[in-house]
């Protein structure tokens, strides 16, 4: 496998949540690949914040990363979850080849932005420097908005997506195969599940969206993905993107 | 050159705003590049609601796009600004050969975040769907954690990025020729100087950021970027990402 060539793949991110890093973690796992997880390591937190030191200027694997998630990979060293899932998907089997891979990109990159950094922002509308207590008013009127009408919206977007996929017998968002972005879709679902689980339950009930939530089964049930979710290599959400605030969620 | 093969670039984007669009034209527009723009087309805001609409499933372009901008060159139709920039970037001479165009990669949707992303929630922090009056104290705390806190972290992470580069004698944030990620950075930096002109003379002042804005100078002056300015194909900040509501600003 060419990924040999260049050993194991090292993933840089912060321990104790899924958080971006999940993303990575999920490609990796599916492929069967050979990867080494800072968030698993004794020292692992001091790797991550050594590498977005103030200080740190980037040296010859690469310009230094704002954030992690971060990757190395032999001599490279790249950061930002959509770019770090580019690289890895044609090295893992998990992108079609030729043009088709930008289809790919752009569904793995909405799915990022509205089931990812979108419920980021649920819990930190004001600001990411202030306590989740200090933007709870705003956090309720956010969350409010998220759940009838942005996550609809996304939601509606995957199912249309879907759609013609399924005429053809296929479960995926894109070809005959899973790519990276069902990977996305995934997890996303999945952090939403854990944030909003009356919300998620009614919208799922509710049978609009039966191929985003079949996609989600099918992804969790393939043999790799499984045996991840049922290993201690997947960390438990805590305070990452995906919170549980009962008080952000629908009413029961 | 190559891009001929497929006939000219179509850009698919509302008019009136430069908006996100824009990024993609600065990189059009820099490398000469054959195009054409929905924004200055007559009917131009039907073709963007037509593969918008929610009824809409694709076609064997492409799936369907989420939100604009969109690209159509030959029989390929992607979505998603940084996807955007990907394929056009080795097609436009704007990336380097080879996995150096991760490190570019990961410049731009970080500057895509920082410049472009976040300032826009600065004038919609609670809701996309409300009016700005709606959220308008939520918008000031926002902006002030954006100018006080973001902005400052993104500019630094930048500067730092720029300083071994300067030390080489490069202006670039990588490697020796204009990437599509300066230009990114050049329309952040110069949708936030419409946005808080006050805050981003206070911080070009302050020195901290001196090879940030030297860059920014320096991609404006390119000779076909000076040209597009000037012309009427760039249109003028409105409603879109940048919006100038002085009370968002620092005070004078």
């Amino acid at each position: 496998m060419s990924q040999r060539s260049n050993g194991p793949y090292q993933l840089i991110y912060w321990p104790k949540i899924p958080g971006r890093g999940e993303f990575i973690r999920l490609a990796l796992e599916e492929a069967g690949a050979d990867y080494t997880d800072t968030a698993h390591k004794e020292d692992g937190i001091n790797t991550v914040l050594s590498l977005i030191d103030k200080n740190y200027e980037g040296d010859q694997s690469g310009p230094p990363p704002f954030a992690p998630p971060i990757l190395k990979h032999g001599d490279l060293r790249i950061s930002q979850t959509p770019n770090i899932l580019l690289y890895l998907a044609p090295r893992l089997g998990l992108a079609p080849d030729g043009d088709a891979i930008y289809h790919v990109n752009s569904l793995a990159l909405t799915a990022l932005d509205g089931l990812s950094n979108e419920p980021h922002d649920t819990h930190h509308p004001i600001a990411v420097e202030l306590y989740y207590e200090d933007q709870l008013e705003e956090s309720k009127r956010r969350s409010e908005s998220y759940r009838k009408n942005r996550l609809p919206k996304f939601l509606s977007y995957f199912e249309r997506v879907l759609k013609p996929q399924a005429a053809q017998g296929r479960p995926w968002l894109y070809g005959e195969t899973l790519t990276y972005a069902d990977l996305v879709l995934f997890q996303g679902i999945d952090g939403l599940k854990f944030a909003f689980p009356r919300a998620l339950s009614k919208l799922e009930k509710s049978g609009e969206y039966s191929n985003v939530f079949k996609l989600y089964e099918t992804v969790k049930n393939r043999p790799r993905i499984k045996e991840y979710l049922a290993s201690d290599r997947r960390q438990k959400y805590s305070m990452g993107i995906y919170r549980q605030y009962p008080e952000l969620d629908d009413a029961e």
